[in-house]
């Protein structure tokens, strides 16, 4: 069975069971057709589903037809270096803030991994969050409207808003949404009204209503639920916001990649090239046929073959990934050349991130909130 | 029955069942020597055993006849206006500052009090946090040796230290020793690290373990409890504790002197003359006969009157103490004349308060902490 918290995602996701049990919607065609209006074109991640489910979307593209700006919101665990997974809704972000000049508040809460893994220091959910910090930077968002902050370098400021959260939630309340338990420390209580005091910062700053959107992985929703249920009661908008499904573990279809499973299978935006081959060709789940001979005659499963979906999040020339979705599944295009494409793909994204992330590291300072 | 937690203290107490239970040292004959050894003389506040429980004084002060400082460390929560029963702790904790030359933090709560406080902002418990620190200061502390900070203000500084100790302190740990339950906010969850985080506080800030000793009225016990736990665990030493009784109520020998239980009965530091005379003649509980001629016969009970009890925490010359106590037994004191004697008292100390307070105002920034 599939289990979906902040912390674990295991088994088969199934995603419309999602949408009910978190009483999200789904997006629509008329959001699509918005979205579309508004860009130019449609992005692919909108139109392959990767974000499928939103809350509140529809007022907040109602209101900002009138005017009314609003301030984009995610924000990244710092336990490891960032991975591919983590990226997804960073490119996404930017998608956003080119169409709609959004500010962008990024979140990065060393406070929240150092209390929930047993083996990281505080000093070193800090440091790794500077270092993820330069993927984000790497992603080309423009610093005058794009702001980062590290929670414990920022929590002067976080910290009053937190507090009125954390006055408005009890510990059952907690309890339910996050399935804490007596074993939990006490910080991870509190920590719940941190991460949902970023919904709220926007306002704050500008000491106006400001409304956020928050485009994150499906996981990170029961945040929203204490935000949305709280923001009323603290006079300050319900934040809206846009799900996206996980990018698959390359070991198959079951669960999200995340590093907490395992590094080994993971991949890096500071992996070298012949890492993300051995990687790729060592742990990509084929939907392959055991011999050539049956391949040919049979073809592929697309649907579950791992390479195939990961290029459903990176490939983003439509024609190009239907091309190679039929020569795969009729049999023509093999699985060793399956997953030297996806190699060649992320290959080529993470040569040209790791020469942004090396300049980031000079202008890093201009994205960095601090009290 | 009597109860005792940081937030209620209700009934008579029976601080021999509080030390027995709190598992605290009574402070005995050699402590007593030993103070009244390094002093000159002996406080009134430990010859009337006002305080009387501890933990760990002997090893503090064995330590500092080798040499090692300590840092003394209170706290107020700004609930209110300061009042009378907060004062006692400020009182001694001056005078160990003058005794042993120690370094002195000051921690003022107003993140605690906005969060157990349906009807405080925490802009107003940050504001009242800055009255109570003039009442402080009043005392005649020394600035280069006092540090206050309020919470909201240094939460840099203390949110590193208080989210090490929150990751060692579960939920059903809280629960036991402060009684939380489902319906608790979950920020008074965490708090409890926030007031444990000043113990180590002097060691961060020196980059070397320097011990704590805290002064402070026995209710407070359960905080050091978590903060001795946890401190071999994170590298700091133990804080030590030496815990007063509280000033009574007004109103009788039940409970402490509290904002929260009303606050017509209450002496503020901000109060004048003319409302401290009418306070006590209305709601001192008094230990005389129901008529004079009674009085003269029978004699008072100074035990239980609160003009006496009072007197006890506020009359420094033993002589006259022991006169009143004489006199007002043997029924030559009326109950009226017993609270004139204690109105006076209260309102020359104020008079002298009152002048320092305003002096304060000028000075506060001298002591005050900040990110």
């Amino acid at each position: 069975m599939a289990k979906v918290t902040p912390w674990e995602v295991s088994g088969v996701v199934d995603y419309d069971k999602l949408i009910k049990e978190f009483g999200t919607q789904r997006i629509d065609g008329d959001m699509l057709k918005f979205f579309e209006k508004k860009a130019g074109k449609l992005h692919y991640m909108l139109k392959r589903n990767i974000f499928f489910s939103h809350r509140d979307l529809g007022q907040l593209m109602l209101d900002y037809g009138k005017g009314m700006p609003f301030a984009l919101y995610t924000g990244r665990g710092p336990s490891g270096q960032t991975h591919l997974g983590n990226i997804i809704p960073w490119i996404f972000c930017k998608h956003l803030q080119d169409t709609f000049k959004s500010d962008f508040y990024f979140q990065i809460t060393d406070d929240e991994k150092f209390l929930c893994k047993n083996d990281l220091s505080l000093e070193e959910t800090n440091k790794l969050g500077y270092e993820n910090a330069l993927d984000l930077i790497a992603l080309g968002f423009d610093h005058k409207k794009t702001h980062i902050f590290v929670d414990t370098d920022y929590i002067k400021t976080m910290y009053p808003i937190a507090l009125k959260i954390a006055k408005r939630v009890t510990a059952s309340q907690a309890k339910s949404v996050f399935g804490f338990g007596n074993s939990t420390n006490i910080g991870m209580y509190m920590w719940p009204a941190l991460q949902a005091a970023t919904c709220f910062l926007p306002s704050v700053l500008h000491n106006k209503p400001v409304r956020t959107l928050i485009p994150a992985a499906i996981d990170q929703d029961p945040y929203w639920r204490i935000a949305r249920d709280v923001a009323p009661k603290l006079g300050f908008p319900k934040p809206a916001a846009i799900h996206n499904r996980f990018l698959p573990a390359l070991t198959g279809p079951e669960g999200k990649m995340s590093t907490s499973v395992g590094s080994h299978a993971t991949i890096f935006a500071t992996d070298d090239e012949k890492t993300v081959q051995k990687k790729v060709n060592k742990y990509a789940f084929s939907g392959g046929q055991v011999t050539v001979e049956e391949h040919r005659k049979k073809g592929g499963n697309p649907d579950v073959d791992s390479s195939y979906q990961w290029l459903t999040f990176f490939e983003e020339d439509e024609k190009k990934l239907m091309k190679i979705y039929h020569d795969y599944k009729s049999g023509s295009l093999l699985s060793g050349e399956l997953k030297m494409i996806l190699i060649d793909k992320l290959n080529e994204f993470l040569k040209n991130h790791q020469k942004k992330r090396k300049l980031a590291e000079k202008k890093v300072d201009k994205f960095i909130l601090k009290d």
